[in-house]
């Protein structure tokens, strides 16, 4: 059992696994910085310890983040979004959020080409 | 079959159901608008054809964002994140992404508490 609030959890779209995907959002510099997922526990803790808390799927655990690397990441605020599937997270990140070191964990860019819609658009 | 660059396709951490995340950003205000999946086929268009299409899970089909609406995504970038099951995709975004009317889907604000440690980090 979690201690998730019961009328927060029933708000929730919780997958099949049990699992709300989380979207991690600086909120000094509004950078995507990673995304996770959470369970009813990390939920719960990251609503009410202000320590952005995950839970792994390959581990089977919850995880608070920083907790091995000390990059916490400090709750701002948290909203879920239309169809209850996915959550925003705003944080204070301290230090690097992703493992490899890098400011965030989207850094690796793909190519998009310029279609004439674009440039007419613009 | 898709037309999806291979070099690209296999630098993406595709799930069971042949899908990767995608979360999605306002270019001019960094504001996360929304969550949604692509295939191969809906990153291949994404990145060729400068609007944001996304598959849809519930109808199983390919969805140009704003088809219906009028509020499409013109495709900015897409970044590919450290273990390659997400993306984010900055976008030029015309009138609302979610389709309730509100600007971005994640409107739904949950209760944060403040703990002493986010007091004492402040």
């Amino acid at each position: 059992m979690s201690d998730l609030d019961p009328s927060i959890a029933a708000r929730v779209t919780w997958n099949a696994a049990g699992l709300v995907l989380a979207v991690v959002q600086d909120h000094s510099t509004n950078e995507v910085l990673m995304v996770a997922w959470m369970n009813h526990e990390a939920l719960h803790r990251t609503l009410t310890t202000g320590r952005a808390t995950y839970y792994s799927r390959s581990r089977d655990t919850i995880w608070v983040k920083g907790e091995t690397s000390g990059h916490h990441q400090y709750v701002r605020s948290v909203s879920l979004d239309c169809d209850g599937d996915a959550l925003l997270v705003r944080v204070d990140q301290v230090g690097a959020a992703c493992h490899t070191g890098e400011r965030t964990c989207f850094h690796t860019h793909l190519p998009v080409e310029e279609p004439v819609s674009r440039r007419a658009h613009q």
